[in-house]
């Protein structure tokens, strides 16, 4: 029962079986690759994007950082959500990258940034010489509390954003998830919307640590280059960087990992209200926020259940501080019998 | 009738008569001049601290920024309220001359931060490596608000940073106003209320550009000095930064200038509430926060009174969308004729 | 006949079957599984070095950029041979990591740094304040150029440098190939010798993608950790990386690899010798730089052998210009047919 | 006899002058004010450049490091002499403005570089992914061992680098004292030479602290005044900063005081030399370095001279291991009797 975090299962069969065909023989390094040219292609032709400029790197907080380091100069500022994981889970990577910017918090329902809320913040922004200037605004999807923008709204929120000459980042550690429950194409969800950089989520949705950064429009992609040479995220044997991303993208196994982890997020999110716990957030695809009982959370955890308390409860709290509310993260590997165990055990702790 | 700014007025002439004498002879530079060793002495002196470690700088931006990032780490994040001259007016200086450090803004009342605020912000901070670590709490005297701290006030919130283990500076770019208003001394309102790092302002209180920053614990001095040569604050002809210093503190001159800056605040302050209009924030010296009627704010204008609407308004504001409030600031040569048309003026508007 | 690099090579069966075995169910991520525990263990015994504190990253920048930054602060300087990878090879990345360190480059022959040199320009480095201050020496074995210190000259350098107080780091991108062709223990040619911080090689010398930082002092630990997160260097899924490092110390795999690796170098050498060529720089393990004529290298070329020219050739050089010097790198996958061909082809361009 | 630098010196009395008038009333702050509107004024007349942007900081550092940030990428290098004042005594605040960019040097011969060596290192610098990018070429003028480049010198150096894309900048702290002493104007040591950016020094020729920075292309003005203020250097009572430069370029002030330090230089110059020492570099306007005996050294050291020994010697060094030379800087303080006083007591100890 483990549904502390996508990123603790394993990876699919076909993602190994990549690796070990990638392996036979010699390849040139950096990106070099022949699988590489697959790889860019591949995603162009994914995204209906052939003027791309596509890069991997291993990690999501690198994948965030550096695409926003490229698009803010360090004395501009980030707008995002004021729980957005470059804020709240990078240790400031997006500001060590961006040489000393500023990130802008705005408030948030859900993990979701209102329209108005960005027209004002963005109107009300000081532009003289002693204040931070404008430099991107990054959105999440799924958002880090589980929900989902549309297309239609990324692109509200871009069309602000373009108003005031900013480009847009698009955090997509869970964009496949996001994508298969709202039923739209890649294209939709990002550069038509409005995103002129995404970090497109692999290692969330069934990889072992591989992330695209895709720039929409290629003008920076020697920037993004050096950038990531410099940050230390240029692989020497890039080719198993390619392969993993390769299979994720052949016959559309991203979309199939991504469908299956919100099918048994759907699963889960039926059963514990059917235990009577209630989600905090309406839930956008394979996060779930539920708020139970404090003996549904002894009974789920003597059981043997791995989750994370939310908020994370601070270590000095005594045991009646505990927060009530559980973070369950669904993924490609999740089975029935553990949701069904989980959910029983929920009931059973009533 | 200027307004604007306690930085739009002059300097008296003890201090242009001390960069006089300066000017005779030859010496040495960056900071090895006899009169920085007289400076030295002085303010250990004035705030009975025979260790502090005491440098000069030209802005208070150099004076915060330097002082921060003596104290904290790049992965750690400055407390300060969310009004904070460090956040709202120095370009992200901080965060550049900490290596990309954070700042966390506090919710404020009048530009103060409550120890409650401070205490529940401190505690909840997760401190996992995905997290900014707690680094420094940054308080500013007289507030960017023109309110107050008493040094009682301070002590409480520097014994709730020193419970985390975290070092207290203290912007005092208005130090001298905030200090003869509450009737303490220099030691009551800086380490003996645990403050660690003082940025001791005297631009706005009657020099050309000085400020000392002020290292009550010496230990991390010679950090502080290569910081600010690397930072280029270091002045070669260290002499005129020094004498303006001295001149300052001879004969209580420092406090003498913030009594009458504060003085003329006060006839400001009985003249504006004559007139019929509110102070916005408790005035603590010479910055009045004023709402008054549109008619009021035009005759003024009319009449050549300088001053900032506040909060600025946006350049595309029509008219009607101006804002009531009017920020004022005395300093030590504003005049009683001065204050006495402004208040006849906004009388007459009435 | 690939002799580009020895990251061009694959990785050998034990490595794939461990990210297999890895891939069983479910793990926590970031460093807290269970495989990782075992990996510190191994490497403190293999380093005798009960206490060392030892964190996996994917690259050799990453791994040198990281272990740099943590022992220097940004007004202080890195000494290294003017030839060192992290001068030629990545970017600035050391200068990025330490926000804005210095590289003071020192002569070398080979690749090596001379006693003498190390400690002239060490007395002679002024340490005023409008200097940068003394920071760390990094050292690479196998260096640069092919060559080897033993484990007496680095102690001898680290010697120098602890007479400054200064730490050392040592670049062990080819640790394996140095060690087992100097036959002392890896003790003996890390903190025995004085080196207080290692990047430990293992992508050149077959893994996928991974190198370890070790700290002999843990008293840095925590704070490498943050910066490795910040650096964005932190795996969700670390386990990969866990298994990878594990299958790798795992009953002297790594040392077998370095032998192979080794062999081969020596084959070759003796083969490109009896082909009249020489080598510019004394051969250290499996890495040659070789002078041959141009009609050896056009043959060569012809043949399919894949190496690089050195120094690398200008693009706007003709083909007059071309250096007559190669590159060339074996590793644990180098065949002897592999050499043989390359040989031949030499012998009968001769 | 202070002959240690040009910035033992005080200023003039039209300097003093100016602070005192300009002190009057009450003036806006942060370059708003009208004396600063004068001064680019006179700047671009003095300069022929009607389209330049202008701005003052108030050290050498602060104007050279972000003159130079303004125009490199923090993975780009900036090419200047191995003795060039930033590298030697700016304790890395280029790196730090830059965003951890690199200095590359270049060999030099009394601090000049020549033609053929910036060539080759432009040619010869590698240009992949993996390598610092080329960024700008920065030049002394005087040099940091007191020679002087013509204006077609630079103009040479200049198309070098312009061949390449990349601009160029002038390090002119002495720059008046090379004017004078090359007799050509403004516009041709400067940007009719190539030169983009120009630090162009007051301090050592005379003002308190005032140095302005001369865009000759106002593309990068705005990001300019960013990096100012975000760096701390933008003053709050700007009208001291512009009255000093605006007294300094009324009626040719900089140039007197520049033509009579180079007057005491060349008196200086021709007694050293009938005293029997000698220039060690060719002398190009105020600075010399001059090897003399021990015996000299002792005897002017007990007349009270004061001047460095040069290169500084070691403080481990015994008295055997003293450097024979001394650098010697004239001002426009400097007096006849001085130099002769300094003069006879070499003569009378030879």
């Amino acid at each position: 029962m483990f549904f502390a975090s996508d990123n603790t299962s394993g990876v699919p069969v076909q993602v190994l079986d990549a690796l070990a065909r990638a392996n036979e023989g010699y390849a040139p390094g950096y990106g070099a690759d022949d699988a590489m040219t697959r790889v860019t292609a591949l995603i162009r032709e994914v995204f209906e994007a052939p003027e791309a400029a596509v890069y991997l790197v291993a990690t999501g907080t690198a994948a965030n950082a550096l695409a926003l380091a490229t698009h803010v100069r360090p004395w501009q500022t980030i707008y995002c959500s004021r729980v957005a994981h470059i804020e709240e889970d990078e240790c400031a990577a997006p500001e060590f990258y961006a040489g000393g910017a500023k990130l802008t918090l705005l408030e948030e329902t859900d993990g979701k940034i209102a329209p108005e809320t960005l027209a004002r913040v963005l109107n009300d922004a000081p532009q003289g010489v002693h204040h931070v200037q404008r430099g991107i605004v990054s959105l999440t999807n799924l958002t880090e509390r589980g929900a989902r923008y549309s297309a239609a709204e990324i692109a509200q929120l871009a069309a602000i954003a373009r108003a005031h000459g900013l480009p847009v980042h698009l955090d997509g550690a869970r964009f496949a998830n996001a994508l298969v429950a709202e039923g739209c194409t890649p294209a939709e969800m990002s550069w038509r919307a409005g995103v002129d950089v995404l970090s497109f989520g692999g290692t969330k949705n069934g990889l072992l640590g591989v992330e695209a950064v895709i720039l929409f429009d290629p003008a920076k992609a020697w920037e993004f280059e050096l950038r990531r040479k410099r940050g230390g995220h240029l692989f020497s044997k890039h080719r198993y960087l390619s392969a993993q991303m390769e299979a994720y993208l052949t016959d559309g196994l991203w979309l199939d990992l991504a469908r299956q982890a919100n099918a048994m997020g759907a699963r889960l999110h039926a059963g514990v209200e059917g235990a009577g716990a209630r989600l905090v957030h309406p839930r956008g695809g394979n996060m779930l926020f539920v708020e139970m009982t404090r003996d549904q959370h002894a009974a789920l955890r003597a059981a043997g259940a791995v989750y994370y308390d939310w908020p994370a409860p601070h270590p000095a709290s005594g045991p009646g501080d505990q927060p009530l509310q559980a973070r369950l993260v669904t993924s490609w590997s999740t089975t029935e019998a553990d949701i069904g165990r989980f959910v029983e055990t929920m009931q059973a702790a009533r």
